[in-house]
């Protein structure tokens, strides 16, 4: 049962850097079964052996572009390193190996982020499960006396808001070279000690006092 | 003397609401100074009495897009709001005006942005400009105890990374229903409770013993 198993494998994989092939080549268009049965020297119902769907296909691509991003959230979730480490490097690893691509080939992961956008039903299971973990991360910091009297969720929005310039892809074009990872380390250390309930209604407490237009 | 600056100042205007009435047609397409006198029924000779070059229309169409946002930042400056409020307002009333444009007219709000990314050159001084009011605020904030031990300069590029959704117009395609003012009160809050020297060095000091809990 082994072998189909792995001819079946090694014909997506091929299949996968074919579409990369014409994604390098023609940028963000969308990419038809035809063309890459095409490329691949297959017949059209030759490529359905592979890959049953183009949902399927589509699915592949992005498993693919985010498999390198998972082992680091589930490294880092599974690591022993203190709970403030760990939600530095959470975002810090991605970031570096987010920025090491797109400095590698700047065109081609612009189009990756288009397609990304064109086909963000599948990219939101990725989004997703990137707030799961983000979540375990700070359940257990919670367990050490951080983010007191705040939710979960609520952290989880927080965290992710106060990061975003190192998280969306988009920003690298932008502001690549103001982007130190030094400065998210210092932005961790601020979320850490200033995000809890406390903090949460130092501008609320007042509204009298600080004239907070809402 | 007054009279012929009203005219000038007539014409100008004239010729900028003739300008976004060709962005909102083309979207961010460059506009020439013939296509301008077309649509004016003026010669092109007659547009150089109101703009001396393309350069300056440009510099004109720049005003014009952040004239309210900069009033903003003039007015909470000089405001008698306690300066934990100056800080919140200063991003909350340009992001509560921002987003009503875009929502008004999307494309347009679109356009102008991929226009302002083109013209990069001329959008730089607002921000410049943003950053000097914001160094203002943070100034103050620093004479009542905040951010202590560190300096102006670093102050402002990491409030502006901590608050970049709320600031960066491409943010409001993607994630407008995310952004709730209310959040950014909490972010601001957590910001002048969580950035001083004291935060920066705690994930830098002890590299082998990362243990934040103060």
């Amino acid at each position: 049962m082994a072998r189909p198993q792995t001819d079946i494998e090694a014909g997506q994989k091929k299949i996968l850097e074919i579409v990369e092939q014409l994604i390098r080549k023609r940028g963000a268009v969308e990419v038809t079964l035809q063309e890459i049965a095409r490329e691949a020297n297959m017949s059209q119902s030759n490529i359905y052996r592979f890959f049953e769907s183009k949902e399927m296909l589509w699915e592949a691509i992005a498993e693919n572009w985010f498999s390198d991003k998972v082992k680091i959230m589930e490294d880092v979730t599974a690591s022993d390193l203190p709970v403030e480490s760990k939600l530095y490097e959470f975002f810090a690893r991605r970031f570096t190996l987010m920025r090491e691509n797109f400095l590698r080939e700047p065109d081609l992961f612009r189009s990756y982020c288009e397609l990304g956008d064109q086909h963000y039903d599948v990219v939101i299971g990725y989004v997703d499960l990137g707030d799961h973990y983000l979540a375990m991360i700070i359940s257990e910091a919670m367990d050490n006396g951080y983010f007191r009297g705040i939710t979960i969720d609520a952290a989880v929005s927080y965290v992710n808001l106060m990061v975003h310039p190192y998280v969306n892809p988009d920003n690298l074009n932008q502001m690549s070279e103001k982007l130190p990872v030094e400065k998210l380390k210092t932005i961790i250390a601020v979320i850490l000690t200033g995000l809890s309930a406390d903090t949460e209604t130092l501008l609320n407490k007042n509204k009298a006092d600080l004239h907070l237009v809402s």
